[in-house]
């Protein structure tokens, strides 16, 4: 016997009432309600909230691609935008890309087939096979085309602000560690970073970390980090990377911020657990968590909203890194 | 027009055809396979895994339910049961529960409503909650009651290796920084703890800190912390408690680890980023990840296993913030 035949009755009810009553259409007398609700709670039923998807074409479910929640920065924006999803009602199936395109393709199959209501993909790899489907999209910190909205901090700004601080503590000498290429967001930074350093006619070096975040970080590294001695002012593309750059030069007697100074990019946690603390450019990622959230659901309801890029003010956060 | 209508009159062959082709239940020649499949390309259609999972009663989903995915142990452990879940064919619907009970509860409903074909749950609130399930479940790092598979790190012989290693790096004023007493897993660090120095007769002492990961760890505890010069030797309960241990130390021009030796838990990434890098209990993550999800599927597919702990071998990774 089905679950709703059986609520029907021990509630002594049709099943087309136990029916209305659980999709809430039509029309129920309170002492119907109050009948089934009772039997309901007894024999602890769930509605099946798949059927009910396939029926009402809302699977109430947010598909998050993102490339790695270990890294600092997307566990926490993972989870912002869990928590503004489940305020709007909605459910996260997570999908950890791992940088990997196929990866990343894969759960793109995934989340079609599983009819999800929206999708919140996070640098992606594979953006040509956006285009083909049919399900709102949001895109988080890069640009996918100009038929999908991105959301994201304004990196450029950051990267200026970075250089603007370090110019004005004092620093003449000045050296930027940038993410690897093809991260568009750390790409902005840089450019931000450069075109600041042109403003006041400064010369800048360049080393480029080849990932993100690692756990070998530093061991990647080690040889570019060599000759960051003989600089007196770095701006490290994210926290991750800049604590590590922090460990090296610790490790080589070096003292931050007299000797050199330091900010970072993000503001995540690791900032204030080490010391000094670092100086860093923050991200607002409640204010992107809510928005991605809040945009996602105006489109999946059919609201027309401007298609654009979402860019969110950053600001200096000023510790122990620095001088000034 | 349905999907499977359209693919079934572009390829010229029946829908029941096409579902057949689709469900893979019966024959259906090689050519005509080849003419359904090519247009099922052509029109870019994903089969509905949400009917499908109606029909099969098998949603391939898993509600992974964890206190706080910011937590740099329960991220790198959800990222290991999503690699691990997604070997398998298996999906993720994350579920955050900021170790609330109203919001485990919550999701609780929502796993049941989706039909996920299992549960993991880490550090449940609501335990007697899990026993109406109908849903195999594992549970990760706490005991929810004799019917549920537990899978943990072996806390206790964690705690004893930690004090040991303390006392043979000749530490005898020696204190034990503990997670909150509603934790499992870190009470069991500090019963192992306590254990080992009763059997080398040395008094130790306690300071219980309230959360196991916040921003503001260092400020809630400063209180307590500003008695902690007079040990030689303190074990702390996770690896981040560690980092604000040796920041508040370092604050203070405390010498790490020649003045106080330092030991942590977890081998978080985070170790490696401290200077010196904090030597640490290794929790094994990734087996710890793939029993999980081995057995919740054996649970899935009905197979016969003992229920039962199952405890994983930790072990210590000696570093820098202790001298032996």
């Amino acid at each position: 016997m089905s679950n709703i035949r059986k609520i029907a009755k021990a509630a002594g009810v049709s099943i087309a009432t136990v029916s209305r009553y659980l999709n809430g259409t039509e029309h129920v007398s309170d002492e119907v309600k109050l009948k089934i609700q009772k039997v309901i709670e007894e024999v602890n039923y769930k509605p099946n909230a798949l059927a009910r998807a396939v029926f009402t074409k809302n699977s109430k479910t947010i598909g998050l691609m993102v490339p790695n929640i270990s890294n600092p920065f997307f566990n926490q924006m993972s989870s912002v935008i869990e928590e503004n999803a489940n305020n709007n009602g909605y459910n996260i199936l997570l999908c950890n890309t791992d940088d990997d395109i196929e990866k990343e393709k894969k759960y793109l199959d995934v989340l079609q087939s599983h009819r999800v209501a929206g999708i919140v993909v996070a640098r992606s790899k594979c953006k040509e096979e956006y285009g083909n489907i049919d399900i709102p999209i949001i895109s988080f910190e890069n640009h996918i085309s100009d038929e999908i909205i991105t959301v994201s901090s304004d990196n450029y700004s950051g990267g200026k602000i970075a250089f603007e601080h370090l110019y004005e503590s004092g620093c003449r000498r000045i050296l930027h560690i940038k993410g690897p290429k093809c991260f568009e967001a750390t790409e902005e930074r840089y450019r931000g970073f450069l075109d600041a350093a042109k403003e006041k006619n400064l010369e800048i070096d360049f080393i480029e970390f080849e990932t993100d975040f690692q756990v070998e970080m530093l061991k990647e590294n080690i040889e570019k980090l060599k000759r960051i001695n003989k600089y007196d002012g770095i701006f490290v593309f994210n926290d991750i990377a800049a604590a590590t750059v922090m460990k090296f030069l610790k490790m080589n007697n070096t003292k931050i911020p007299k000797d050199i100074q330091i900010i970072g990019f993000d503001n995540s946690f690791i900032c204030e657990l080490l010391h000094p603390s670092l100086t860093t450019i923050n991200q607002p990622i409640q204010e992107l968590g809510k928005a991605t959230i809040e945009i996602l659901i105006k489109l999946i309801n059919n609201e027309k909203i401007p298609i654009k890029d979402y860019l969110m003010e950053v600001k200096l956060i000023n510790r122990g890194t620095t001088i000034l």
